[in-house]
């Protein structure tokens, strides 16, 4: 430990967490050392370098706020954050599968009936969404709380507007006791991360551009059944080949089925084209005991 | 790339960077994003530990400004910064190796006379330092600046004091034409990094103390030699075997020795004992053309 080189100091670090008391947080630091610094060693890191991330890490942590997680969206562009979704939501052949979950879903959005508009007011073309919720037995899935929540035809989450007062394009909805259910929307469209900032910068960087393909958040709640928090993505987008943090997924993509102006599912009569989008959810079964 | 999962989205990450227009920064990302997701699968790292993770970087982030870096501290205690100064300042055999130089240099420290009393009122036992610069071929090395700061008694560098008007325990020196130098100040004392932050938390965490052992830091610059940025430290020093940010090298220490009351080496007459620090530094020629 007195003479310490580029060849030593790595088992010198490691020697020193030897007697960390929580065997998981060990693993972790002594994983994340031996990373961190075979990284260093693979591209010979210069001071300059070194510096310049320190640079990053700190505007990073300067941008970040209550408003906005800029570590969060580094891990996303960086396909971090995937990764760790993909190991932690393994599920059997046939369920859907999970995505990220962003940073936009919001506790306590407003609950609703089947069949609302849960636009509330957002902008973008009528949308109707309806769908089945099911095991992985085929068994219709019973007393399911969906949590939905998307952009606007600009882009935008209505919490990203400042001064909004009321939540938009967001909602809590029961399916019924056969797994059914369906509402209104607004068709979601493509929209950039937030791109102003060092991830952004970070992206030009790299030649990439900073846009998710048009996507439908789902959170779906069941009895017995694993929560699922996924996507569904819009077919035909063009950034589903580019998706800027890496949620795609080729079983979560649907098509959005433009209509003629008429009567929409609801009933309601439109003079205006509206879309349609079915997509039915396959739950995996939580195991037992487990709530 | 519409079929991401956790066993193809690392290459998918790197494919996406394959038009970044700078071939560093390229090779430098696809290092990171490999290591970066090697860890996260080589551990399984849960969603939940991943949030921590984002918290812990935001806290870091959030306790960083002008008068603290916690980013550097936590490449400090983690051993990236010595690994990166390692392999940045390879040097033959025979010179003085260098070390981290922290985040207590200032620029603009006073200018001081040969044999002059850098402490300038910071409290500790007396020291006379003395020694001289050589290059690899042994030939005293002319017109050399010494840049050199240090601790007090209570560990706390002058920049730690709120509303110090003047600098103390550091000044720049100038070596006279053999290389020799010598000047007064005081005992350099083992001191805790700034263990109020998350990184302090990580530390005890990982059951690690923040001390780091005595050391005088040194900067020498002299035409024709590559810059040398080393601590000296002090032989007897507990925490010479587990210094917090790893730098110490057995080349580095050396005896602060303890002398009685009476005439010291300036020739003043000293009613309480003091010490004597003798050093040579060992300049590495710079390349043929840099300066």
């Amino acid at each position: 430990m007195r003479n310490l080189s580029e060849d030593t100091i790595t088992q010198a670090v490691l020697a020193r967490h030897k007697d960390a008391p929580d065997a998981r947080v060990k693993e972790i630091m002594t994983a994340l050392v031996q990373h961190l610094h075979a990284f260093a060693r693979e591209v010979t890191l210069t001071e300059a370098e070194w510096f310049e991330g320190i640079r990053f890490l700190t505007e990073v942590g300067h941008i970040t706020n209550d408003q906005r997680q800029e570590f969060i969206l580094l891990s996303d562009t960086l396909g971090l954050s995937m990764l760790v979704i993909a190991m932690n939501n393994r599920k059997p052949e046939g369920c859907t599968e999970a995505t990220v979950f962003g940073p936009f879903h919001v506790e306590g959005a407003p609950q609703y009936a089947l069949g609302a508009d849960v636009a509330n007011g957002a902008r973008g073309e009528p949308c109707f969404v309806r769908g089945h919720l099911r095991g992985l037995d085929g068994r219709p899935v019973a007393d399911a709380t969906i949590d939905v929540w998307q952009a606007d035809e600009t882009g935008l989450y209505d919490v990203q507007y400042k001064d909004l007062q009321r939540h938009r394009a967001r909602g809590v909805l029961h399916a019924g006791p056969d797994g059914e259910f369906h509402f209104r929307t607004i068709v979601a469209n493509a929209y950039p991360i937030p791109n102003d900032g060092p991830v952004g910068r970070l992206l030009q960087a790299l030649n990439r551009h900073p846009w998710r393909p048009a996507h439908l958040h789902f959170m779906i709640k069941a009895p017995g059944y694993e929560t699922l928090v996924t996507h569904v993505f819009r077919d035909g987008d063009k950034y589903l080949d580019s998706d800027a943090v890496f949620g795609v997924r080729s079983s979560l993509i649907a098509e959005w089925v433009r209509q003629a102006p008429g009567t929409a599912p609801d009933g309601t009569r439109l003079d205006v084209p509206y879309y349609t989008l079915d997509f039915d959810f396959v739950l995996n079964p939580a195991p037992a005991g487990a709530r």
